[in-house]
């Protein structure tokens, strides 16, 4: 029987669209079990396609990182999107662009970006609080409940255009940990200081605020969310190595993979080398359950699809476009030039912004949004 | 006087023409100097426009790290393209289509490689013999003559087509060293080498063989090319992060740098955060002059361009959109939301794949090859 994909002949990512409507599935309904507002985050898949599978799901409001992805998937019929990332002043013109035109959502973090808005922006604006609750990315520290409230009710003050809505985070933290015990922990502890920070405003006169949190982690493993009434997990929707190491998925969850073809064995130094470089897995190393730092994984084949992961078998150095995998002996022997090996990527985000579409297991490509130019 | 970047909303690859200019200048005036053959890397830009630069110092023969780079670069009017990526044989229409049109090269690793190639070129076609001088990623072993000495017979006895034009290595082990000496030793023992190959070869009755090396730190730090015919190097186009720390080139011969929004800044955690991730940087960690992961190096703007680094600026950490700027209290000071900050990629070939154009001091776009579909 011939191969199904002999066509290909260069790194290519496969979406496995069954997987990926699962995990959509589980989600949504996990939200609805747990009375949560639903706002997955689409810069994972970055695709008015895989928008639509979400729609299916009941899923109206959505989560993006930049201006320019809610201007995309606005184009593409969404009217109620939040932008998380942080105000950039430079982008005001975009935003009140897309506030004309759906319901949006945007992320302060100082009393003087509310004031900034409330200067430019006409039309209604949700405008959250971000909040650090330990990641140390962004947001205002959870400990600060001065500038916290400063900012609230210079939100507040504005009136108009401006509605607060509430405290949003998200806590990468659980990105480092390791089992659901630990995720679990590491999400109480955020959570724990989310409402703080919420009970601290209500003292002060602030009430009414939401709590907005999401890292595919916690979404994936814990059901404590008391006090929440939003979750944005983005990553779910693929997975990949690092939420399988995690813990926060199954091997067969994982929806997406890039088929890259076989360039040489080497058996003496226990190493394939494949076309498949940073430029196309991204390079994003994540710890496998000995400790070293890989950049994906390597699974066997299975039809269009693939199955399970290959022992021991592993993406272990990257340049722009060779990856370098290692492999034990008898793998080595399987493996040949001009194969085609799927690798499960560590991070599906950065894989797809790099790759910049999928194939889907039956012939079909869906293209993701176009760089912003 | 108002900012010339005032337009300039999310992050934006800038490139200095004029010292990208002066890098190849400088490089092919080495290259006439010591008697090489300057076969530029153009993966580095991927840039017809900038291959221009390049005819206009002279250069008529390129590399390339992919068929459908070769492929972009020919429709660009190039005719003398290697293909210094190994041999995928999922790729042989391509090539194939190639062959037929400029004078194309491409790398083996085994005689059953050179045979397959026999078996499926029919127009002219160099070959060359990868070789493995200590690095491991790939090519044949230095030491495994047999192995060589049976790929280059396999390509001589098919005769036709093919033509055995050499041995040929890129040495990545400069990258990881620090100084001209530890360069310069580095890249004298990868040539010695080659040499011994080419001699071994030779006692073996294979002779005439050239030699093609092209790591920008070896060719931008040592004069000593002693038995090579031919430089391959791409990175020195542009120069960045990593070249600086490793001593191939000036703070100001790096001719590309990110202007990036700054959306915050956190006194108390000595750090600002950047519209600038890892989908625009791209993720490669190099070593400070302090043995700290860098993603990047903050610099001074200077009108349309940029001045010297920031003292001790550096991007510590990236996400997707985010990025994370360590900074010196007295920087933090004259940092501001809305702000551009020119960030020195780690490694600008990895950057510009990422963000796929460059926008020139002078507004110009310029794009760079689309990705392969």
């Amino acid at each position: 029987m011939s191969d199904p994909w002999n066509s290909i002949v260069r790194p290519t990512l496969l979406l496995d669209e069954a997987r990926a409507r699962r995990n959509i599935a589980a989600m949504a309904a996990k939200a609805r079990r747990l009375g949560l507002r639903f706002r997955p985050h689409f810069k994972t898949h970055q695709s008015a396609a895989v928008g639509e599978w979400f729609r299916h799901e009941g899923v109206s409001a959505i989560t993006v990182s930049s201006p320019a992805m809610a201007e995309y998937f606005a184009a593409h019929g969404w009217d109620d999107i939040l932008v998380a990332f942080p105000l950039n002043p430079r982008e005001i013109d975009a935003l009140r662009r897309l506030a004309a035109r759906v319901r949006l959502g945007v992320l302060i973090e100082s009393a003087a970006a509310a004031r900034f808005l409330r200067e430019h922006m006409e039309h209604p604006l949700d405008v959250w609080l971000e909040i650090d609750a330990g990641y140390h990315r962004s947001g205002m520290d959870w400990r600060d409940l001065d500038a916290v409230s400063a900012a609230a009710r210079a939100v507040r003050e504005g009136g108009g255009a401006l509605h607060l809505r509430g405290l949003l985070s998200h806590n990468g933290l659980t990105y480092g940990v390791r089992g659901a015990e630990a995720v679990r922990r590491c999400h109480g502890e955020a959570l724990a200081r989310l409402r703080a920070v919420r009970d601290g405003l209500a003292g002060q006169g602030v009430s009414g605020l939401e709590i907005s949190v999401g890292d595919t982690p916690a979404c994936s493993l814990s059901d404590d969310f008391s006090g929440v009434d939003e979750i944005r997990p983005g990553n779910f929707v693929l997975y990949d190595a690092m939420q399988y190491f995690i813990g926060s998925c199954r091997a067969e969850q994982i929806a997406a993979a890039v088929l890259c073809p076989v360039t040489a064995v080497y058996p003496a130094r226990g190493e394939v080398v494949i076309h498949g470089g940073a430029v196309h897995l991204a390079r994003e190393a994540v710890a496998d359950a000995a400790g070293r730092p890989v950049f994906g994984l390597a699974a066997q084949r299975n039809g269009v699809g693939w199955g399970d992961f290959l022992p021991d078998t592993a993406v272990a150095r990257l340049s722009q476009e060779h990856g370098v995998v290692s492999a034990p002996a008898e793998m080595l022997r399987r493996i040949h030039p001009g194969d085609l090996l799927p690798i499960i990527p560590s991070h599906s985000c950065l894989t797809v912004a790099a790759m910049g579409g999928f194939l889907l297991l039956d012939g079909r490509s869906l293209p993701a949004m176009p760089r912003p130019q």
